[in-house]
């Protein structure tokens, strides 16, 4: 197995710097700006006092999540897709991922019937926006979750535990933590790793963009993801404590 | 660990009795009905002699998928996308799934300037219909190559093998093969495996639907997932060899 | 007038061979594959327990009816339209005709207020599909009726009596009846007829596609359609008492 | 069979007041308001030296239509299309019919590889603007044609001869020629006849609103129509000569 | 300052010949239509008994506009917008125009919860449509009004006074009034002005096509709308006198 | 008149504290974030080279801008326009201002076939977002036209001058410069200027919210606009030679 160079001489199992800044807008009741190296993501979470058709009257709320992109956090300009008319398939992938992953750690009977929507909008992108995205959203909501709290209107918190993300993948044969963009595009193997506190698994997405991988690469590739996801449930704690 | 009881007394690890009828329409260059139990997906490969933008000029082909749903395919009647006026998020999930699993074994250098199109409709649905879909288009997929060959469009093949899919959850704790609906919609997790012949991964997608789910679960999903889809892969090749 | 050879030396007055297969799929209340020759149309009716916003309040029920065509249902690979986001004109004419056609046999203020919602989906063409869907929707909707009736739903049938149709036209100058893919693409006129079980008409649309018809014509086209309807209503009768 | 009482003392098979105004607007090469009685629809053609996809490169030209209404052409104020986002069933069904019934009096190869667009608008409703379109778009279409005679773009006419159409119905039991919209809403069957100079059918569009009608009834329809294209042509011939 | 020459020695302060006809079509409450020149708009005014979510239950009514172009209103042909399945950016923006300049004029308090639902349509344009389109409206909405009066609808008229609108536009270095079509494309600065009977600013929207303008022009367009809308309050206030 | 008493003792002819940032992002060709007190908008200039279909083969480039406003920006969360599937008119009314507004200072022809797409990302909202985007929105097109300088894509530049805006108002009697939010909703009268930096109008979009405005009124806003954008211009020279 030859050793990949990565940027910054990084090694194989490392995570790209990691800044979460809470506040980062004035409006949301949750407001996170994270970033994964080179990778911003400006997540939101949004209280509102009602909840959507399947839950009327269950006496439990809801969690969801939109994501996008700017058109220009790409390296050449994208679409904007409300100028398109439409989401993409990807958008709508991401961001059904990442209301499943905040709802994993939701108790929605203790939520009440109202709607704690994440919005999750990638300023700049180096790969990883949507790991960056539910890391950071995890952030917002528990933010968002504390004003209720303050504010008398919960009593107790549904959030469980924590939840984080994290990519993982094979480049070039070597399976590395964290891909940046240079390395997304040129891999194999591509997966996307959501876990709890915990250390157990609520999203696990494989995909071999080039070669099928084996049992041992994906072991390989869950171990990295289970240290990764540790590290930055800490940093997500360091920053709530703050 | 309690012991779940499946209908028709299938155990843990057993697939359901699947079907698959090749030629099941008359104009599709592959045609297949497959089942798995009650779900029933006709999923066609349709020879086009031009690809799409991002190959032209390249010597390249393509291969992609479309997926639907009739309405009353279901239980309950859904409604009809092309009336909506949009595809849901969950069926361009799948399409991409689909489009991809079938990428993985085709050489598209070898295939030629041509687009194999995939549709898989699903015409009755009891769980697991993207899993059948994708083990039914393989088929499909190999028809359309056999006549490509026989007509001389194609000197060699352009797939590399065989592909398959089933889906795996644990259902009350005990960890099931080859889901069906009341299953699905019970399960604490669900997991999408697509491999090749070979015995390699090419997408994984779990979800804790519940709690989430541990290291230990996850293995031995991935075991019931191999046993499954090695015995899906003989199924196609007697098919293809009928 | 010279005499048009028809494929499988069927006479100019004769239906091709018509299967009719109830129970085709298990959810919907009314579930019927019909054929016309390599035409094959799967109809279902589903009954729903609300009306449309224009018969809230009304004590009347409705029936409507959507169609669609597999995308590899023709010869050619046709767009899907849930893809393309808006169904074409010639569909919502199919599906309109369809509706009304049902209607004419209903008596809505005895179906109460609930809706049969009429899904005709062509899984293979060859020509005729709209009076294949029509002919097999009525089939499909009786089951729904004798199901409601069953479960004490309904204490009558709000049903007047069976509605069937044909296409007939003329090619190369021969009045034909029935017509498949190869003589309506090379027809000159083409008109289809729906008419009760009574022998009365309940739509009649004629298109001079070429030359346009005499009177004449036209009284040749409508008896060959009043032979082939009737028939056709043996069949569905026939079908129904299995 | 009770006797209908018209307005205006109109007799069965009496056409309203018609009045033909050419030259309704400057911009457009044929530019006509028709009225049927109330009805007013302004009908223009306009000239593109290009034609669509599927004619590209024959040699031959097209003849197409689209139809609109004002929202308060009507009774009571109807969604305006452009802003719902979409046309309704019924507009496409309209100017698909107007379109045919155009490229039935036109030999498209003698036209060149041009298209002549038809718009048909309706200002004021009150029954039969579909037919009143046809009758207008026609004459709109003569005057167009006259302009591309006359700049020398052609040598001789690509219009075979005229074409008209007009609605028929049972009212209260009386076939009744060209209906107005109070009578249209009351009628049990209605019928769209378009007819050439000649007196040949371009096409029939039959439905019974409400009960079947016979053969009979059928004939009698038949009969009123040809009585009122008949009357129409001449009209449109006076129109133009004048 | 050389001065532009206009069609018909029209004076750089004149208004083209304004023409307005009450009562143009029958089922609208008020229906106008209006000519400025060649450009010729119809405007109705529809009243309905409701109000839109925002004003509900709030004992306001509501004032609105929608606008649209007939395909051949111009010199060469545009797509229908309803075909198309959008409003242009360009129609936007002048039917919330319209509605602003209205409501302007109008005590929603005392037009209690309905809605005067104004539409503006493009017969024929010659330059100016949005500025006619706000002359005419007035009138339009004046006689829905007064229909509401003598109905018993409303005890007192909701409306505060005349509303109108001109284009005002430096061509070629001269300031003029009302532009015409020639006039408007070959324009430097194009300045809509929308001014109560008071001679007080509602909308002012001017654009330097193609040099920016200086601060004694816009003094001078400003002297020109003020003396058109004048007169256009005048011919206002005589049509509805008629 | 009263004088209104604005935030942080603000003087009435005086600008909200501004901030702009260049190079706020990574990828685009130029990149700013600017601020108007607590308004921040990201304003990016990419280069394309090509340009859209009126401008092919003219030898002239394009300027054109997209807007947006991520939904949490303001105070209450507003529905993601890419997921309601149209930008609303209002989006569509400033994009459309800005891409005039840039330009106005942009000679086409000397900018070669190519095109500056700016946009415009509102990330958080308080008044004035379509004035900062415009004043933002100069800076970044300089950026990226110093770099196309720079690399020898251009030898000389195709700005002719600088461009700004500021909104002024009407609020409970005192003419304001730079509105934010709680003065933008309470306003009379609402302006958005636009100027070149010689100090000549480019676009201005005055509205009566409330009462109509008088010309002494006008008068005074147009001043204190001129005294704001001169100041602005200031700060992007300042900002440019940093």
């Amino acid at each position: 197995m030859t050793n990949f160079e990565r940027s910054g001489r990084r090694a194989a199992d490392q995570l790209r710097p990691i800044r979460i800044t809470r506040g980062f807008t004035i409006h949301a009741e949750g407001s996170v700006l994270i970033e994964f190296g080179q990778t911003r993501v400006l997540c939101t979470a949004s209280v509102e006092e009602k909840v959507p058709p399947h839950k009327r009257g269950s006496g439990e709320g809801w969690v969801t999540a939109e994501y996008g992109m700017l058109p220009r956090a790409t390296h050449t300009r994208g679409d904007r897709e409300a100028a398109r008319g439409k989401q993409s398939g990807r958008t709508q992938e991401i961001q059904r991922l990442i209301g499943r992953s905040m709802r994993a750690v939701f108790d929605l009977k203790k939520l009440g019937e109202r709607t704690i929507q994440i919005d999750c909008d990638v300023l700049q992108a180096d790969g990883g926006t949507r790991t960056a995205a539910i890391t950071g959203a995890f952030v917002a909501a528990q933010d968002a979750v504390t004003k209720l709290i303050a504010t008398g209107k919960l009593s107790e918190s549904p959030i469980t535990g924590p939840v984080a993300a994290v990519s993982v993948g094979i480049v070039e044969g070597t399976p590395l933590l964290d891909l940046e963009y240079v390395e997304d595009v040129g891999c194999d193997t591509d997966m996307n790793v959501v876990m709890t506190g915990a250390g157990h698994f609520v999203e696990v997405q494989g995909t071999a963009e080039g070669a099928a991988f084996t049992r041992a690469e994906m072991d390989e590739l869950l171990r990295l993801a289970e240290k990764g996801i540790a590290e930055l449930v800490v940093l997500q704690q360091e920053s709530l404590a703050a």
